[in-house]
């Protein structure tokens, strides 16, 4: 994706532009890696030198390139939260595992009130996130992205947050298999702090919802 | 509700019996203040010395006390979850008028980032807190109390503490008018803070949330 | 307090005025209440209707009140922190007391994780706070509130927010008796919830710690 | 470590033994991965078959394996706890680094009120959790490991945590430069993970911190 018209009406900028990763010209930089995983994501960071692609290659038209990001961003976003409520859930049910299975202190660590009450949190936490994750979906199949702005915003905040809490209280349960590759937990991890990050960092989908209710009717406020 | 058959089978042992308030040797020892707010609930302190009724006035019959208690406890309880959303709406309400309006520091507190955040934070936490307590009752209509019983522990835990969250929030965005009497937000916290406490401390609630979550059948925890 | 010369100098504008309680024209229109706690702090909104006092009523000279408040702020202001520490550890006393003697579920409160997690936290919570407190009383002893100045700002921040989480465990642990006048807790959360905006909000000792951090030389940042 | 004298006295079981990484029967059968990074600590899992060493290669002497752990724990927790609080100083400095020179929505993220608030908390905690640090240390050349035992506990639970959540924010702020290597804040963060894990987790801690908290003599708790 690219300025194809800088002086252009400001969503018709930018032209997104297939380009095979064998054209001459592109070289690939580097892979980022994500706390330590170098091939989690498949980022990388890309250099153009003089590179040609015949026009046919550019997706829907010339300064389509916003419109496209757009209409992706809004399922693009609950589908992050699709998966971090999988994640989170995953994460529970190995918490539970080990805390049914690892004795200390002479008991099984589910017989522990701090155990259980990590886990009750959990289940709690995990059960609210999915049901905005649904009426948003709901909602989306109903009026579009564009209707569910608000609760896509609300639950592109809220669902990386619950599966972080669930998955770092399972690393915890879990001890160094938690924090090292004897369990996929520390991936999960991985992934899930990215979600707070991509498709707009926390701070920007807070402030759609701020900007919202702010602006909401309320005859009852009086 | 008292103990009427003391070696009975343990959900037969008590009953509950409706006593006038003008009935000879019924005492009101003391009204219970929450916080300071001396009438708000009607909960008192009573001393019962001699006192007689007809036996019509048992509810339901002899050794029912236990089964009437548990039969009211389900949808008492989800009773208090939709108050406590109710409150937190009215609380965001005043937040946000409050947020419109004030103005400190050359600008109203609305266009203050940390306003904002505490905001949207509240429009979140209560959206998927009301979405539990709709779930919840949905299943109580379909199953009954007892089948909702876990969503029920869930929500009694849930509701309150964003209720409470989102009062807090409030009455720091109204500073002196938020402790004291100009809003109803003081009062709200000290009502809201004792549903944390009846029908079951949270610490109840959250133990069982957790034995559900420890017995659930969990194929793909492998 | 009031303005004397709104034309003055910002410094200079206010003027502090002692006015006898039963001076013609002073009334007191009302006490404010602090949850519902009618005679808390003796605040109280007045109305000055033709009130006369000699000039010798005026408190160090005529424009100073600004100074006078600022004097007072910074010892007032750690003042407040150190009954916050206070509050709190009495709070913890409480607490530790109702989990050694209260039996619920056929053990000592004192014997369940849970429990003891939130004594732990209240220790380590309050010792960290008291510490930063006695820094800071310290560099007022040594450079004056001018040079503690970001110090303060911080405890006043912190002091009562750990203050307000202990005492809100120790309700918790008391159920009934927490919310009540059966034990000081209640009344001591209304005190403690006030701390977060007297003499300054919260938000704007934030600010205040957050200037100093943003301008403070850090060459080893590289 | 290991098992000399199983039948022996709690405190006399176990001994340490040198054993050179080239000796015959030494085998690494892995390397412990932290999060994705794959040589951070040098923990890896031995496998020892008929590995012989001189009686010479024993610390100390036979069964005080026990004993040279304990001499070491009481120092290296709070050895951890001063990284930690280096760590959280230095993802602060890169906090305000970037804040100061990352413009959005056409302003320094210096200047959003909730950046600011970030900043201010991250001070605020650093401070205390190091005051605690240093008040423990402080202890431990006073009365040795064992005087300082309860504040150690504590400060190896704060200071981790203080540590983890100084550098989260600081990733949030750098966004995809935080979770990859652009900075070093990711691999603080699988680091200081670790930390409330090795030399027991905190829960271990908190239990110690709780066991001290409850059987301490309080006159005025009454």
């Amino acid at each position: 994706m690219g300025k194809t018209d800088p002086d252009g009406p400001p969503h018709k900028k930018q032209s997104m532009v297939l380009v095979p990763r064998d054209t001459p010209g592109l070289e690939i930089v580097r892979h980022l890696p994500v706390f330590g995983y170098q091939d989690q994501h498949g980022h990388s960071e890309l250099r153009f030198t003089d590179v040609r692609v015949p026009t046919s290659n550019i997706l829907s038209g010339e300064g389509d390139g916003f419109m496209i990001a757009q209409a992706r961003l809004g399922p693009g976003r609950i589908h992050h939260c699709m998966r971090a409520i999988g994640m989170a859930e995953r994460a529970l049910a190995l918490m539970v595992k080990r805390a049914n299975e690892r004795v200390a202190f002479g008991k099984p660590l589910a017989e522990q009130g701090t155990v259980r009450a990590d886990i009750a949190r959990s289940r709690i936490e995990i059960d609210q996130a999915r049901l905005l994750v649904l009426k948003t979906a709901d909602l989306i199949d109903k009026y579009g992205a564009k209707g569910a702005r608000t609760e896509i915003a609300a639950i592109k905040v809220s669902a990386p947050e619950v599966c972080l809490a669930v998955i770092d209280r399972a690393i915890q349960l879990h001890g160094g298999a938690g924090v090292s590759d004897d369990t996929p937990l520390a991936e999960f991890y991985a992934h899930a702090r990215t979600l707070r990050i991509v498709d707009g960092p926390d701070a920007v989908h807070i402030r759609s919802v701020a900007r919202e209710e702010l602006a909401r009717e309320r005859p009852y406020a009086g």
